[in-house]
């Protein structure tokens, strides 16, 4: 099992890893000098497939647990869902000395660590996280948030969990369209890093076949990169680099979520942002142009095609820009090297958006 | 122009606290290094006598204003109203670089910090109080929150501000009304601290007269109180000690407020708590029966005289123990000193409401 610590002072915490770990819960538990009862926020589909298990093992070691489903899907992520569960927190007169358990995929962790961290003003916090995306990216850090008609996670916090516990044999269990969304992150911490490319360059295809001893090497590889991003910019408040630059491939990759109305998936729509990042940074000459074949081409091999002629031009660009002359922009320049730069035309983002939608 | 200082590593600051010392304001935000946009967040009273004057002041150093008014009351620390406001700020797509200001009583301290901690994951947020209770107690501290139907303050934050700037000018504009719910807080910390307790022995009288160099004095010294018990538990995890003595006065008092459907204010309810508290610490035999008279006559001066012909019994009796054999109280055991227990029994809180309520 290996551990990685996220560095933050009086707020640091570790995240396990492995493969067919979910036994050694309970010992990292009980380490962890945290309440004798929880409760289990999971949506539907990783509760049929796993709840039982996780409460077993939660049981044997002496722990009380309830469980709190909610549907799958973005649209959970709500402020009128996160009041339903304060509702059945208060019901059940949940004390805030409990720790609340954020059991699945980037959805549930978001909303369950903004009610977590919102609660009786803050509730202690675990990371049980799923899905590859989580996995690599969500469940770490403490961005906790929902979403509001005007924007997404438009309301959230920064607050820590006491421990990410990640066993990657749940990701065996994910259909294909979630692995691809997982990927999008992971190909994110490729423009990031340059060993991450490489690694990706040899194995990509072994992540898709879902060999489970290359994707625990890839996790590990991108929480080590996480940790030490967020380590150092815990609030994002480092206006040139530090945590601001895992946001790659979302300037355009949210607006994107967005405008589909949340049918687009968002690690798709972070992939179709990277590649569109990747065109303007080629555009703008800020890459080569080998550079930026071989990042395409990884790009390519994940099979991922999505439907450009669907991409609505003008709401793009209206929502990136956002009444912002010219909005920051996280674009490659080398393999495994990234800018931040708010010096991208607007003309030149309609030109790249109109070109890849072959319009 | 007084400082006092609340002692949290990173995120400590400042209490400015003054008589007529708005025009100082300029200066106090220039050296905060704060940015030059606000939101002002206040309620329709106090935007009617104060909001053109704050305007004013920070016009003139060159501080870009907007401001968001919320009705008066109790009610108006709901979900749905911080819903509204997030939606306002998304609107004027607010950034989350720009500063908030809570400017009012305790209800709009509560309700804009939790806005502030919550939008975009966090905004700079300042509290300028216009009320005793909230000079005295609520903007200091970091709490923050929204009620709940089923619970007072069961959805917040821990979330300091950057400042607190208290000019005692603004009471002299308070309704009655509002003087004797900060008067319960403050006696609240006569019950705390000896010292404070004979001055207010001295001085109530003039703090009744509205003597604003007196009510100056007695902020200053409830500032100060504050600070060093939140400086040693921001996050009220002392289980013995810390910041949970503050909530003296609050076992029965919060569980009042809510049961009168917040028509009993909270300063209000506090003050009938911390009589019936005092009862209960006379009846088992905690206090001597000096000291217990000698507090009472305090509590007596005030002029505040509850209904309490209007206390539901069974209710309260219901309310305060929800389901707990033994809740916990805060009660004085000498002038100046209190202890936390869990060790009152319910036929003895049952039988001094019943001897208080004259049934």
């Amino acid at each position: 099992m290996h551990k990685t610590t996220v560095d933050l002072g009086d707020r640091s915490y570790p995240i396990y890893l492995g493969i067919d770990i979910l036994e050694r819960l309970a010992d990292v538990y009980r380490a962890s000098a945290l309440p004798s009862s929880v409760a289990i926020v999971t949506d539907s589909n990783v509760a049929k497939l796993h709840l039982r298990k996780l409460s077993a093992v939660l049981h044997r070691c002496g722990i009380h647990t309830s469980s709190m489903l909610v549907p799958p899907g973005e649209r959970q992520k709500s402020l009128a869902r996160a009041n339903g569960l304060y509702t059945r927190l208060l019901m059940q007169q949940f004390p805030r000395s409990d720790a609340l358990i954020a059991f699945g995929g980037g959805v549930v962790g978001d909303l369950a660590g903004f009610v977590a961290s919102t609660y009786r003003r803050g509730l202690p916090f675990i990371q049980i996280p799923t899905t590859l995306l989580a996995q690599v990216e969500s469940s770490i850090g403490g961005k906790t948030g929902v979403n509001h008609l005007l924007a997404k996670n438009a309301v959230g916090t920064f607050y820590q969990p006491r421990f990410v516990f990640s066993d990657v044999r749940f990701l065996s269990t994910l259909a294909p369209r979630e692995l691809i969304c997982g990927l999008g992150e992971v190909i994110k911490y490729g423009y990031l890093d340059e060993g991450m490319f490489k690694f990706l360059e040899r194995h990509l295809e072994d992540v898709l076949r879902m060999n489970l001893d290359v994707i625990e090497d890839v996790v590990f590889r991108c929480n080590a990169l996480k940790a030490g991003m967020v380590s150092g910019d815990e609030r994002e408040t480092n206006a040139t680099g530090g945590r601001m630059l895992l946001n790659l491939g979302h300037t355009i990759g949210q607006a994107l979520e967005v405008l589909s109305n949340y049918r687009l998936r968002h690690g798709e729509a972070v992939l179709i942002g990277l590649q569109l990042e990747l065109m303007i940074a080629r555009e703008a000459r800020l890459i080569t142009s080998a550079d930026a074949t071989r990042i395409g081409a990884l790009l390519q091999r994940t099979g991922f095609e999505p439907r450009p002629q669907n991409l609505h031009l003008q709401a793009l660009i209206k929502n990136v820009f956002r009444g912002k002359n010219k909005p920051r922009f996280i674009l490659p320049t080398a393999i495994g090297h990234v800018i931040a730069t708010n010096e991208i035309e607007q003309s030149l983002v309609r030109h790249v958006i109109r070109s890849f939608s072959g319009k």
